[in-house]
């Protein structure tokens, strides 16, 4: 450990920092474990650094930094690791966990570190040291058969697209969006979703290593059995199914995973939905909603707000400086010159000419009942929005959507809310409501988007705001706190969250949820030395 | 407790009488717990005639029979209750579980109690007291926007079915065998499945609330939400997702369970694919299995060996009553008399007229290229077997395989073995070689199934004893555990166990895996009171 600040000093000038608008990136690059003497930190370093080798440690200001880096708001410093290590291979693994049970050094396991909109790196409280498992970067199996993977946490999203291009095998992955710099094991562990028919990717997960604090090496689903050959394509195995525990959890760490992938369809078709109108979004879920259920759409349905599409392409001052949200009429205009409704409807087909032909024209007629204009690749190609959602929807690479973050400025600031509903029409209108006049109080505005995954609804909320201005951060932090709260009294919970609120969260689900997640947690991690705090469970 | 027979008298019974053919079965119907204390145990009885009333304890051997009764082998009375409890309600429940807390009387759990060729009702080990959640029969809701329902343990298929068409609701429920007097969450726990593109009940299932021994109430997913809306149309919730350890389980009693339905599509079309010749598995295997990848086959595909089928409506004797296994020749001709093939694959397809019409010549020409003759109700209205499977495929109601447990003679005897494979037609060759041969070589029949859920392939082997006759129980034994050790061999493991091999397929899945299980039931439920020895776990 370089220079001479003790931890307290650390947390002191973090403080201060936090009260003024300028603020050097190295003076919040790291903070020591509460509780941990300066000393323990250093000898815990120094085995780490005999574990995975001097470059592979990183406990000094300024090689700390990029793990320090998020777009959430923190201006308390609550989520500044004291560090990182990047072990090579399973073995690091346990013996930097090892260490960790040792000292008291609790360890924030990432795959990449690319958690966009929820805090990418950065740990639920100050002072953990980042388990980087970036250089385990295996793609291990490939069954061209099955169409099943295994991979180590390090494995891109790119890096798997790569891989069945290079190979020309028969699969399509599902990408989330920003995937290509996204790990797959990351991705499905925070039950992230993506746009093709295999969307849920916690459900198209297939198999799991865990290594759990102790070092135990666990094998979910088939995995363990001796000579078998069955561990990607059979997810439930025998006993209890483990893997879903490990799934939002600090109870292990997630070392390999097996995932399904989706076979190359002959033909796909994608499509657009138009609606003029905002009240629109409820008879546009009313109309959705069956087609998820029947099947007759494969894909998880996104709704993109108007707002939310301009947000990926444009700033905010290109549309407006005045003061306050912008206004809906502005925004519809702005919308129309794009080629863009209030609502866009995104869903797509897959199959054969004959196929698609039986089934395009019963959600034509549907959905042009609804009030919705019906488009595909005949009017819109070439419309920037329209592209990027056909990239999605056949499981291509874009990054388009981290636009979103600088929408304010260069310095960038966006924090995602997602609270779950029922998908029906109802619940978009009395959300978006509840959304639109608590954001528009703390001067933001809102861009919504909903996800129909099954039968379920999740809205995605971007609440984006000016990270380089302190009173933006501030009122950001108090209108997700206030989103949250609010949602929550009206029975509508995040399915995921930013480690900025993950406790207040986990509280909307109850104490007996609590205490039995902090049961498991104390069976399978008693030093809590496991990412403490993420999901609230300590 | 009536009578004067102590508790080792009782054992010493029970081992005497499995020397020899006669026996009462009221010499069998109960015992008591191991280690536990006559006194002890009618303390605990007397409270618990204090919960849920008199009629509601079962302690007598009359009384206590039918949770005794199972057609799987027993020679050794490992499987004897000691009585039975059913309480009413949730506060029974948690009042039955202190009681148990506070004796340590052990607690097998069961819906309904009929988990065929599993053990129905018996628990893992002697002694243990049925815990009779039948009486819990109520459907508690039912949304007809999102066809999902929330049942308690007791709620039968047949009631759910009943409900349906009363209400005239447009939905399918996805039924298993015999799924009239089978509970929903019974089944589904155990990881049962059906035969629509519903089939894979876990899947499918949506929020539970489970009882801990503590009597600490879980309401999983998002069932724990005040006010919430969504514990039914969304699974994974926030944090860990524990409805799976739950299943296949002893961690908890699952007091209620929401699942999904099937939207009734406008038009429904079974098929069946002959195969002529036993060696055609591997072809069908490799037909179906894209198939199933893609969805062009939408539900769960039945590959359906010609004895298996017929066993289900006719006794043995009406094809053979020579020694040994039944030869292959004569097997196919009686097939054939029936209008079956050596194999029989069953499939539908589901949506609208032009729908079918699209998928249809796709799957047609892929089966008759792999050596089948594709038929339909044109062909096959009216075979029992063919009506049988079309009455699966669409969720209705049938008891008929109960057939298959009297195969060698009126006092029944059956248990199955099902184990888990990738769905490639080798596989099928390897696995059903192996069988054939440890079956015959103990003068048993091998009659197989093979059902292909998605990438995985379960071999569904009945082995059909005569229960009447303990040479023939005896042999069943050692046939089951030959098999389960020589798959495990070769990399082949259960799903699911009966009752009387629980642990030694647990052991197949490894270390590991018994490690954690064993941690989590200890946090979860400390004094091992509910279902010791279920799946292996103390």
């Amino acid at each position: 450990m370089s220079g001479g600040i003790s931890r307290r000093e650390l947390i002191a000038i973090g403080g201060a920092v936090a009260g003024v608008a300028a603020m050097t990136p190295l003076a919040h690059a790291r903070m020591l474990p509460l509780d941990m003497d300066r000393d323990v930190f250093a000898a815990a370093v120094a085995e780490l650094r005999a574990i995975v080798g001097e470059d592979w440690v990183f406990a000094d200001e300024a090689s700390t930094i990029s793990y320090r880096k998020s777009e959430i708001p923190d201006l308390r410093g609550e989520h500044i690791p004291s560090g990182a290590v990047a072990p090579a291979n399973v073995a690091q693994v346990q013996a930097i966990l090892a260490v960790a049970n040792r000292h008291g050094l609790p360890l924030w396991p990432v795959s990449t570190g690319h958690n966009m909109g929820y805090g990418m790196a950065t740990p639920a409280s100050s002072g953990q040291m980042i388990l980087d498992l970036k250089r385990m970067n295996r793609i291990l199996d490939f069954d061209a058969d099955l169409g099943t993977i295994l991979v180590e946490p390090g494995v891109t999203y790119q890096q798997i697209h790569d891989y069945i291009a290079d190979n020309n095998l028969p699969y399509w992955l599902d990408v989330p969006t920003v995937g290509p710099i996204v790990s797959m094991i990351g991705n499905t562990l925070e039950r992230g979703v993506g746009y093709t028919p295999y969307g849920d990717h916690f459900f198209m997960q297939c198999g799991m290593e865990v290594c759990l604090a102790d070092g135990t090496l666990l094998k979910t689903g088939m995995g363990s059995i001796e000579n078998g050959n069955t561990w990607q394509a059979f997810k439930w195995g025998y006993g209890p199914y483990l893997d879903g525990i490990f799934t939002q959890s600090n109870f292990g760490v997630v070392t390999k995973m097996g995932m399904w992938l989706m076979p190359r369809p002959p033909v796909y078709k994608p499509f657009v939905v138009r609606y003029a109108n905002v009240e629109d979004i409820a008879a546009a879920t009313d109309t959705v909603r069956p087609f998820r259920m029947n099947g007759l759409i494969p894909n998880g349905v996104l709704m993109m707000g108007a707002l939310y599409q301009l947000a990926m392409f444009k700033r905010r001052t290109d549309i407006f400086d005045g003061a306050g949200a912008i206004p809906e009429d502005l925004i519809k205009v702005e919308a129309a010159q794009n080629g863009l409704g209030m609502w866009n409807v995104y869903f797509a087909l897959y199959g054969t000419d004959e196929i698609i032909a039986a089934v395009e024209p019963i959600l034509r007629a549907a959905f042009t009942a609804s009030g919705g204009e019906v488009l595909t690749d005949a009017e819109m190609t070439g419309n920037p929005w329209f592209e990027h959602h056909k990239t999605l929807m056949r499981g291509g690479m874009s990054l388009e959507e981290i636009g979103l973050i600088r929408w304010w400025g260069p310095q960038g600031g966006a924090v995602a809310f997602a609270p779950v509903a029922p998908a029906k029409g109802d619940q978009t209108l009395a959300q978006s409501a509840l959304a639109t006049e608590i954001m528009n109080s703390h001067g933001f505005d809102y861009s919504p988007a909903y996800a129909v995954g099954g039968r379920e609804l999740h809205h995605i909320i971007f609440l984006m705001f000016d990270k380089g201005d302190d009173d933006s951060s501030s009122r950001a932090e108090q209108c997700m706190a206030e989103m949250i709260t609010r949602f929550g009294e009206r029975g509508w919970a995040a399915y995921r969250s930013s480690v900025s609120t993950m406790d207040l969260v986990a509280q909307q689900y109850g104490a007996a949820n609590r205490e039995v997640n902090a049961r498991i947690k104390q069976a399978l991690d008693p030093n809590h030395i496991i990412a403490p705090g993420k999901q609230g469970i300590a």
